[in-house]
C-alpha cells in the first residue's frame, strides 16, 4: 500500500502565531490552555472567574480546583479581568459552564478585537430556551459576528488531553473561521477536524449525554456488552434523527462530535452522566443519584430539553423517551428496557437516509 | 413526553413458522441455534461439520468445543449431512469461516428448497477474490438466488446472545428476505432491524477488524481514551470511504454493523484482533502474537484485502496503511501512531458527504 498521506509543515503553526485567550478554568480550560500554551506557538491568556483563584494560579501555577497536578507554563497571562483577557486575542474560546455561557459573553462583549473568533467548547443547551450555546452567543453579540462564532467539541477527557496524550476534537464553523481555529489549536497531540455542521456538533454534544445515561444503566442492569454497543448505535440514530430535523448532517453524529464523545462517555468510569445511570439503574433515585455525585449532570437537562424537541418536532427519540420516563416519571429502568425490546423491528436507518424524511 | 413506540404484536413470529437451518456449529452458529430455538416458533436444525461434533451434540446435548455449558434445545436437529440440515428451510444460516465458506455453500447447493433465503452471518472477505460473503455465495448458486442471498451482521458476541442477554443485529438483502429474516430472527432479547445496504454490512462487519488491531495498539502503547476513540471513529469514517467506493451507504458505517461491532471489537477483552494489536504495540512480531493467540484472526487478511482495494480505488485509508505497514513491513507502532498524528488537519467528514460522492 503507498504512502499517500498529507504531512503537516512543522512551522505552519508558528508562522502564524497570535493571540488566544481560554475563558473559564475548570478543568477542560485548564486542560485546553495548558495545550495551547504547550504547543509555543501562541500567546495565551486565562480567564478565572474568581479573583482568589486567579491570583493563586499566577502565583502558584496550579489550579487550586482542576487538574491540580499540572503545572501551568509561565507565560500564560492569568487573570479574572474578562477585558484583559480578550484584549487583542484573535481566538477566545468559551469554556463555561452552559448556565454561565450568557452572562460571560455578555461581560466579555465590549471588549472583543474586530475579527476575533468566538468559540463555544461547553456542551449543552441553555435550559429555558432550548437554544444551543453558539445561538446563545450569536444573541448576546448580535449580528456583526455573523460567521465568527464557532463550536468546539469531541472525545477529550480533559486529564488526557492535558497530559499530552493523544486526542481529536471538531471545530464547527463557517469556512475561514473554522479553519483558523483548527489551524492554530492543532498541536503535536492534540487533533482539530473542522466542519461547517455547527448545528450537529452541538446537538451531538449535548445529546450524547443522554445516552451515557443509558450506557449507565445497562451497567448498573449487567445488560453486558452487546446490549450497550446497541444502545450506543441507535442511541446515536436516534440523537441524529433530532439533529436533522433542527438542520445538521447526519454525518456529524457518526463523527468525533457524535460517537467519538458517545464512546468515551460511555465507557468512561468518570463519566458523570453513565454514573447517574448506573446509580439510578441500582435503585437510587434521580435525587440521591445526583447527591452521590455532586456536580452537575448536564445529561439531566439534556434530556429535559430533548424530550421537548422531540416532542415538537415528531421525531421518534425512544431511548431518550425511556430515559425521561425514569428520570422523571419514576419507571423503572427493567421497565424501560423491555420496553426498549419488545418494539417492532425495523428499517435500521429510518429517518437518516432514503430522503432524509424526519422519522416520526 | 408521549410515548408512541411501536409495540410487537406477540404472536407475530409464531403465526410464521417455518424451519431455519444453521450450518455451522462453532461458537455464533451455536449460539444462533440456541436464541431461535429459544424462540419457540420455529422448527430448527443444526449442521456441524464432523459427524463425531454432531453425534456427541445429538447425544449430550452440548456443543463440546464452543460455550460448551449450554444446554442445547432437545428440537434441534443435529447433523453432519448439509442436505439433511438444508431440507425444508426457508431460511439457511451460514455461520461459517469465510475460508470456507465457498465449499460449504457449493455442498449445500444441489439441497436448497426452491424460494428460501441464504445468509451469510461470517465477517470477512474471500482472501483472494476478495469477495464478500454473499458475491460468494452469489458466485455458487448463480442467478435463481438473486434477491434471496443476505447478510446477518452485528455488535454480537456469541456467549452473551446465547445467555439471553439482550442484543441487536442487522439483515442486509433486498426487500422482502431481508424483513423475512429478520421478523423470523427476532426475539425477546434478540432484536434484528433490516436494510437494503449489504455491501455496506459486509464491508462494516470486515473492515472493524481492522480498526480493532489499531485499538489494541493503542490499548498497549497506553494511549488513553481520547485516543482510542479518535482511532476508533476516524477509522469508521475511512472504512466507510472505501464502502461508499463500492457502492455502500455511509450511513450504514454509523449503524449496528459498523459503529456498533467497532465498539464491541475495540472494547472487548476478548476480542482476537484486539488482542493482536495489543500484544504487537507491546513487542510481539506478528507470528508471535498470532501463536499468542492461536486461532483465525480475521483482522489480519481484512487489511491485506482493504489495503489493496483502497489502492485499486485511490481512497484514503491511513489507519489501515499503518496498520499494514505495522502487520507486514516491519513498522514500529510508535512510529505509525506518530506519522497518524503529524497529518495537516482536514475537513472532518471529507469523501462522505458533500452530495455523498464516493472518495477519491
Amino acid at each position: 500500500m503507498q504512502g499517500s498521506g498529507r504531512r503537516a509543515t512543522r512551522d505552519k503553526g508558528q508562522a502564524e502565531s497570535m493571540r488566544i485567550a481560554v475563558v473559564g478554568a475548570g478543568s477542560w480550560g485548564t486542560a485546553l490552555v495548558h495545550t495551547l500554551a504547550r504547543g509555543g506557538s501562541h500567546d495565551v491568556a486565562l480567564w478565572a472567574r474568581r479573583p482568589t483563584v486567579a491570583a493563586a494560579m499566577a502565583a502558584t501555577r496550579h489550579n487550586p480546583s482542576y487538574l491540580t497536578e499540572l503545572e501551568l507554563d509561565r507565560d500564560i497571562a492569568i487573570t479574572s479581568e474578562v477585558e484583559e483577557a480578550v484584549r487583542g486575542a484573535a481566538i477566545v474560546l468559551l469554556a463555561v459552564p452552559t448556565h454561565a455561557m450568557r452572562e460571560v459573553v455578555g461581560a466579555a462583549a465590549g471588549h472583543l478585537e474586530s475579527g476575533c473568533v468566538v468559540v463555544s467548547a461547553a456542551k449543552g443547551f441553555e435550559e429555558q430556551s432550548g437554544m444551543t450555546m453558539t445561538a446563545v452567543v450569536a444573541d448576546v453579540l448580535g449580528a456583526g459576528m455573523r460567521g465568527r462564532i464557532a463550536a468546539l467539541s469531541g472525545p477529550n477527557i480533559a486529564i488526557e488531553v492535558a497530559r499530552g496524550l493523544p486526542a481529536a476534537s471538531v471545530v464547527a464553523g463557517e469556512g475561514e473561521s473554522a479553519e483558523m481555529v483548527r489551524d492554530a489549536c492543532t498541536g503535536p497531540a492534540f487533533r482539530v477536524y473542522s466542519t461547517s455542521d455547527c448545528i450537529g456538533v452541538e446537538y451531538a454534544g449535548a445529546l450524547k449525554n443522554i445516552i451515557a445515561i443509558a450506557a449507565g444503566a445497562c451497567d448498573g442492569m449487567g445488560v453486558g456488552e452487546n446490549g450497550k454497543a446497541a444502545i450506543l448505535t441507535r442511541g446515536l440514530a436516534e440523537i441524529a434523527r433530532l439533529g436533522i430535523r433542527a438542520g445538521a448532517s447526519a454525518m456529524t453524529f457518526a463523527g468525533l462530535a457524535g460517537l467519538g464523545d458517545c464512546v468515551v462517555t460511555c465507557a468512561s468510569p468518570y463519566s458523570r452522566n453513565r454514573q447517574l445511570g448506573e446509580a439510578i439503574a441500582r435503585g437510587a433515585t434521580l435525587d440521591e443519584a445526583l447527591a452521590q455525585i455532586r456536580m452537575v449532570v448536564e445529561g439531566v437537562n439534556a434530556t429535559r430539553v430533548a424530550a421537548r424537541l422531540a416532542a415538537d418536532g415528531d421525531v421518534d427519540m425512544p431511548i431518550t423517551r425511556e430515559v425521561h420516563a425514569v428520570l422523571f416519571e419514576g419507571k423503572a429502568v427493567r421497565e424501560g428496557l423491555a420496553d426498549l425490546m419488545s418494539r417492532d423491528p425495523a428499517e435500521e436507518l429510518h429517518g437518516l437516509v432514503s430522503g432524509e424524511q424526519p422519522a416520526r
